[in-house]
């Protein structure tokens, strides 16, 4: 018999409860052994629950009990989280997590930690909810280097931009209808300004590439300024809207790595991923493009990757995993000014001014004084000067990168 | 350093070679040492390579090299590579392959041998190529139950189909043109007849549902018979003809398993995946869907699949990574008469006789005296027997799984 415990028992928290029962036999099967949740640590009154006695509200008796040796960190945030991760590390217990915001900011210093104390501290669950990830990406392609990585990564945008390109609902009306059905927060912001990507592309960056990329230094677009018009010229153009998060090695070791709205080819399989569905391509330079598709949250999904890491840390107790991590102190962040793209640019002025401004590839017919281009590629910075070259004899609508 | 071995010089041989010279760096970087490919074994003459000095036709100089800890064969077929895999093992030292015939046929008597002598035998290359699969399902998966998996296991097949359904091409023209390209062999029977696809089925099946599925035991049909009718008939249904592995488990933890062409609709990622691509769908009860999508064959990405579970090996070398695999003793193979699916048949009749015999969903316009029904849920017994009836007053000329 091993013994865990649970910190946090919302959504994800009760569903990690319900994997370990629901799959017991497996679970069971897979270990040699049975496991037994001993604790979960909530402040709330949960005792009308069946497992209503296994419910602790002070967290030194996770703590303290050697017969613990895992625990499920599911708690969400920074605070507690944070110090209730690093002194279960300390106490020689294991930590798995879906904590996103927590990886994101300090995975790096949790992993100094485990790996100080013999431990480990896993965060598969953290990107793509229930869809393999991490451990394809550092096991798996382990041969590969890393040329791009370029994923859905949030589910609730997805959700949206599929309700505005198949049912022509506005970005405000999917945004409720996201609401209604569970999908989007009362307050949407993380999700919709691409805050919640961001701390993704940045966990898979700082593993792909081997050091630090800070949320709060990696650029962020969300999806608030999208408009019908853009879907339907997109579709004209054989592309969709999606919400990317895409990091870019260069040849340096440098990688660039952000958050923004793009248009894809329909044939891309990225172009393929619909509603609350994940999917996180990436291009190794043996491999080629690989791609993981799934659902990238909901309870038991996401449950079920922190119960698969609480498993691979109960079958190699003795034996810390390797996660490579650099100690933050190169800094790997490019600034984009130099990323050639593609753009899709809404112009709303003379077809004159904007083919004297941009390097135009293809354009349509102007429609009550609003052209659509499609430029040939162009660097960041100087799509940015001649936006508001554009902007002085026009107004440009919307701009966004094409892959 | 540590060093390693290559058995077979053949396509995925040398690009093992060639992922070791080319990500020397990176490999170096994950494991903390360099690796150094001692030897490559072969037959041929090499000496004039580069490395032409590594090269030994004696196995035995591999064997009884006691600095040898890992070894790749990467040699095909069931003959010396078995007899090869067997001895590396018993005299310890850890195998990796991408043999998927060998793992299909005696994978499970090699994991105990590699188990008794406290090493490993791993085949992530064996399944889906450079695509990560079965790790992912082991352990990132190892929460769940698995409900089904089914996938575009073979790249061949798939390039066919892709040119018969985007470019009209026939199935003669278009397996020429594959063995044009390189994707087919000059004897293409083992991937047009479906074997290929069923050894990996089987291989996933295995592994998936904890006991042996007999690659001759199970049920298998390939792509000869598919004509550019069905294609166009597939297409007005909404869909697309893919050749697909599927298994699919019973409540009493049997499970069927099959290589078929199926009509699958265009809303499923898996009618987005063409050309040589394959990708493997796997639904968990706790995950859900989750798909894999990647190149499933070619020399660079099959070889780094090798490599990363040598570097596997390299990184565990004290600690034998456990696989689970029945021991063969259980038969948990069903037999498809119970299977229940739709099914597209193309018959040449009158429509009157065809809706007497089938419980049709739908029916097209007939042309030319040929009907085309989606059927309700049939079994497979159901079926055969019907298209007996329906042969005794027409003919049919074809009838598929619809999924």
């Amino acid at each position: 018999m091993v013994k865990a415990a649970i910190m946090g028992h919302g959504t994800v928290g009760s569903g990690v409860y319900e994997v370990f029962e629901m799959n017991a036999e497996k679970i069971t099967r897979v270990l040699g052994v049975p496991v037994e949740v001993k604790y979960v640590l909530d402040l709330r009154d949960f005792s009308a629950l069946p497992y209503g006695n296994k419910f602790v509200t002070d967290f030194s008796v996770i703590e303290n009990d050697p017969e613990i040796s895992v625990v499920a960190e599911v708690m969400g945030g920074v605070g507690a989280a944070y110090e209730f991760t690093k002194r279960c590390l300390q106490a020689g217990k294991s930590v798995c997590t879906s904590n996103k915001e927590l990886v994101a900011t300090r995975g790096e210093e949790l992993l100094r930690i485990a790996q100080a104390h013999g431990v480990n501290y896993m965060f598969e669950a953290s990107v793509g909810g229930g869809i393999p990830i991490i451990r394809p990406m550092l096991q798996c392609l382990a041969a590969n280097e890393f040329d791009e990585i370029c994923g859905i990564l949030n589910g609730t945008t997805n959700y949206i931009l599929t309700q505005m390109i198949h049912n022509g609902v506005t970005f405000e009306d999917a945004l409720k209808q996201a609401q209604l059905n569970g999908y989007a927060e009362k307050d949407p912001t993380a999700d919709i300004e691409g805050h919640d990507a961001c701390r993704k592309i940045c966990i898979l960056s700082d593993l792909a590439f081997g050091d630090k990329f800070d949320p709060d230094a990696v650029s962020c677009e969300g999806i608030t300024k999208i408009t019908l018009e853009d879907v339907a010229n997109a579709d004209k153009l054989g592309c969709v809207i999606k919400l990317l998060g895409r990091s870019v090695r260069c040849e340096d070791g440098t990688a660039y790595a952000y958050v923004a709205p793009h248009l894809i080819h329909k044939e891309s399989p990225l172009a393929a991923v619909e509603d609350v569905f994940n999917a996180i391509m990436i291009n190794g330079n043996a491999t080629g493009e690989v791609m993981f598709y799934g659902k990238g949250a909901g309870k038991l999904a996401t449950a079920s990757a922190v119960v698969a890491d609480m498993m691979d840390c109960m079958e190699h107790r003795d034996h810390r995993r390797r996660i490579m991590w650099g100690d933050g102190s190169r800094c790997l962040l490019r600034p984009l000014d130099t990323l050639q793209s593609a753009w899709y640019v809404r112009f709303k002025g003379s077809q004159k001014d904007m083919e004297a401004v941009l390097p135009v590839e293809s354009v349509t017919e102007p429609v009550d004084g609003v052209v659509v281009v499609k430029t040939s590629k162009l660097a960041t910075a100087d799509m940015q000067k001649k936006i508001q070259q554009l902007n002085a004899c026009g107004k440009v609508c919307a701009a966004m990168r094409m892959l």
